[in-house]
């Protein structure tokens, strides 16, 4: 998608959009069965859906790139995902739902044991339990440091998000290595400024886990930190300024939340399951145009490597597709992140199934929604990045290029 | 490819990769049998393989664009052949073996015969035998020149290599106009330099020229000789570092070997048959990961226009692909470097038939390696700068993108 070419040519309508991701969506046949996950599920409104729709697959990065959650998103939206990267940092505190600020420096953290001389035993202590680890963060954020507030906020197990937020006139960069030295036996190493600018926060950061490192120094476990992944928000372009549109989000995981809210979208209650979501869109359906609507259960069965729960999953996303078609987009579509098989347990780099139904599409041989089927649909194998545009086109929001 | 993404993300893993080429693979039908050479050739355990493979089409450079041996092996090899191109001095030279070095010009030459005022009426002296071709370039060998080595070797025909090496601190520059007019009835050019940089070496070559036709004066025919495609070796990327593997090639012409030289991969004797290739590949299967191994016969006869002998080097490749499959690759590719149609006796733009046979492909409705079943396969029509990303992800050989 070229940016400027979208903002140049996007145009206001009454149509609406719905983009509807199933995280994880494409597969893998099953080892013995030989049917993917989608083939293998009996979903027979998405198939209908499919039937109706044009179909294709989407790359989410490129041939033989496996995605994490932010690029697999991120291209969705439209964002070329190796131009605008989205740090570990601030993907963690993204998906816990903290409230970062443009200028802020977020890192991953982990608490880690070390032995007599300093070095580490055990990166993970012993995955220490997060009640644990929360009491500890509630320690560590009460040491003070010269120009910056700063926030430790546990994840789970022995992860914690640190941020570091300016006071006054001072400016934090996240341009600072990492102290984890991702190995045993060795120490924390000390964080060191990448760039010129990055010499007062790593001195910030330096003070801070020699201060947390005092205050832990009577532990057995978990006597230590190491810091990681330190990084600032991404200055993206803004969705509803580049589409010119009015954008929402709903999403149960903070995560996706968090990604949707740095693209510039207006995150909307979710409630408790996909149905609270489906009425949450409904009723801010005249507050605006375009709505990211999240489903987490495909996505999470194929990392466990459980086949069952993943068709499981599929059928009963299938349920919803009458919902779902109910709001009455103009442009609904379904779309992957990236494909998560079951039988790798874990995202993959396969394209994933893709299906748009709205007024003048092409209809084509996918009948189906799944990665055989869509093989045949008239959208071919494409960009994800090209998702956003098409949805403009077909919802009349695309001016004609050239005269 | 994005070869610095591709760096970010290589990861090492006791995976073995081949790429196997057939060169010239892709053909069109015959104009009254209606099938194409691949198709109409027996090649069942071909076909097996593509069944069991993820199939498509390449592009080699871009729709409509023919490529030559050098862009189209590059680009299999990962490096868009539009950023790094081989001159045709250095191709010249790699195809007659000749251990070129990284500062060296090269330049192709032609033997050619002027009448006595001076004007070019062969631009190819009658085609003269190489052996006469040779004892000439024996001669011009001898001449000597200040400041740089020279080197004459014969290719066929009236056809040879200039290599210029430079001695002590002086520097070459292949920015130089070639000599050859291209057309008979005028004088052979000057070389003259494009770049500043390039005047000494301009000179040297004046210098070259006027004495090889002083040397060659008494001759009726192949009195006087032309230079162009001056040449040194394009800066490529090292595959090894690039993707962080052991590479190999194993070919029986000199220019593929010189190919993949340049790459930066090892490369091991042929022998004398694609059966001494394979066994090459495997008396050194442990010591790399990657392997090239080059398949020459199919891209002759298509040169050749003869539409049978096509079919029998693709029957013959056939029956080597049990001992292909036999070396256990976890990810094989039959791939081609461009189309070499029988119907058009040269290399040619058409997508070139792929199949890559490994774990967690998706199996797809392309059950014959051939132009039409390729069309049906899973990977598309793609470019073929991105078959060593695919082959590297079905390798296990790339880390995740993104958080």
């Amino acid at each position: 998608m070229d940016i400027d070419l979208i903002r140049e040519l996007a145009t206001p309508n009454d149509t609406k959009i719905v983009l509807a991701v199933i995280d994880g969506l494409g597969g893998l046949p099953h080892p013995s069965r030989g049917r993917s996950e989608l083939e293998a599920a009996d979903t027979p409104r998405l198939d209908r859906l499919a039937a109706e729709s044009a179909c294709g697959l989407t790359i989410p990065v490129g041939l033989g790139i496996t995605p994490g959650s932010g690029p697999g998103h991120l291209a969705l939206f439209g964002y070329d995902p190796l131009k605008y990267t989205v740090g570990r940092g601030v993907l963690e505190s993204l998906g816990i739902d903290f409230d970062l600020q443009p200028k802020d420096v977020a890192a991953r953290g982990n608490f880690c044991t070390l032995d007599a001389d300093g070095k580490i035993v055990d990166r993970r202590a012993g995955r220490i339990p997060t009640e644990e680890s929360a009491a500890l963060c509630e320690q560590l954020a009460k040491i003070e440091l010269p120009g910056a507030d700063l926030f430790v906020e546990p994840v789970r197990d022995h992860r914690f998000v640190l941020v570091l937020r300016a006071k006054g006139r001072k400016k934090l960069s996240a341009e600072v290595r990492e102290t984890d030295p991702q190995k045993e036996g060795v120490a924390p190493l000390t964080a060191e400024p990448i760039e010129r600018g990055a010499k007062s926060t790593a001195t910030l950061i330096n003070t801070f886990v020699r201060e947390a490192q005092t205050l832990l120094s009577d532990r057995e476990t978990a006597n230590a930190i190491t810091l990681r992944g330190f990084a600032q928000q991404p200055d993206l372009p803004n969705m509803p300024e580049v589409f010119n549109f009015r954008a929402a989000a709903v999403a149960m995981y903070p995560m996706y939340r968090g990604l949707a809210k740095l693209a510039g979208m207006t995150v909307l209650e979710a409630g408790e399951s996909y149905l609270d979501e489906i009425e949450s869109l409904r009723s801010h359906w005249d507050d605006f145009d375009f709505f990211f609507i999240h489903y987490k259960p495909a996505d999470a069965a194929g990392e466990d490597g459980d086949f069952g729960a993943k068709v499981a999953a599929l059928e009963a996303f299938d349920k919803f597709v009458p919902a779902l078609r109910d709001l009455g987009a103009d442009v609904l579509m379904i779309a992957g992140d990236h494909s998560t098989p079951t039988t790798m347990a874990a995202h993959s780099w396969h394209p994933v199934p893709f299906a748009l139904s709205a007024a003048n599409i092409r209809p084509d041989a996918a009948h189906n929604l799944d990665e055989h089927s869509c093989l045949r649909g008239s959208l071919g194998t494409f960009p994800a990045t090209e998702v956003m545009p098409l949805a403009m086109a077909y919802a009349g929001r695309l001016a004609k290029y050239g005269a």
